[in-house]
């Protein structure tokens, strides 16, 4: 069994982007070498990553252009380099780098997906993906990164969930740019 | 000048009812002798409690009732006999035990009662004064007990905030129930 895990960074109030789908809230904070060799490490291991089409394009304008490398170099280079899937009935084509286009049922694709024998895979963004796995217990671990802001607006990352998820905190942990990761498993 | 603090129990997704205005979830979790006693700590001090209308008249229909004298004794004895403000147009009269009504210009009037002194201002719930207050820089400190569920709907507890409102960390503590207490100063 391979094991699913959703990553996100959001603001105190529950957003992982603000209200114009920007996600760059969550890189504003000080120098912090502590936080900064925590999100290496994430972008330096294996893995796939599996979006929904709104977060893959959001992220698929970013991660290969100059400016990313010259920003967040060890991120992109991990970022354009993991295998990559996105489930859309809308894109016809996929243009960034290792990135297969999915448009089966997501939740048997996920099924099948975690049967097979390979490293762990990993959902970014993708708040209607997560809404549609979760209530299926297809998410083994909830990692969320709340960052020191209110944003007001924007979108939540359990996006149209159909029913409360009672979680159970595994970890916590926090950085001095004022982030905190929280780690959870869903309540079996 | 007194301080004002604003307390919220949320769900990981940011809403601090449920769909239906309950804030029940945040009392569902496993016995914790160490969490009973940080929250029969809060409620055993002084100070003064601050709401709108919305979180009033919710607190006001349970906190005076039988069920709670036994649920949660020592929360209900202090949240009844506390000083209590509501802000609202709308109500005529207000009956819980030590309830001022408050009719006049939101700002002007926590500013007036900041400048006084005296013991400390609470605010519990009130999305819509929390995000008047908060963009003049009003609020001294961020209060939030992240509890372990996801809602998927629900208040926020920054209700229409016209501005983003970056913050400092200034302390966490998780609980063995998995609640996390984040606590914030604005940013200056």
């Amino acid at each position: 069994m391979r094991k699913l895990l959703m990553f996100n960074s959001t603001s105190l109030d529950g957003y992982f982007t603000d209200a114009n789908g920007d996600m760059s809230f969550a890189h504003n904070r000080a120098q912090d070498p502590e936080w900064d060799a925590f999100v290496s490490g994430n972008a330096s291991g294996g893995g796939t990553l599996l979006f929904g089409r709104k977060t893959y394009e959001l992220m698929a304008s970013f991660w290969p252009t100059p400016a990313a490398a010259q920003m967040m170099p060890k991120v992109a280079e991990g970022m354009n380099r993991l295998q990559k899937l996105v489930f859309s009935r809308t894109l016809k084509q996929v243009s960034w780098s290792n990135t297969t286009l999915l448009k089966g049922d997501l939740v048997a694709e996920v099924q099948r997906l975690k049967a097979g024998s390979g490293e762990g895979i990993v959902i970014l963004g993708s708040g209607s993906i997560v809404s549609q796995l979760a209530p299926h217990g297809l998410i083994d671990e909830f990692q969320v990164v709340v960052v020191p802001v209110v944003l007001g607006r924007g979108r939540t990352m359990f996006e149209g969930i159909a029913r409360q998820l009672p979680l159970q905190l595994t970890r916590s942990r926090s950085f001095k740019n004022g982030n905190v990761l929280l780690c959870y498993e869903p309540m079996s």
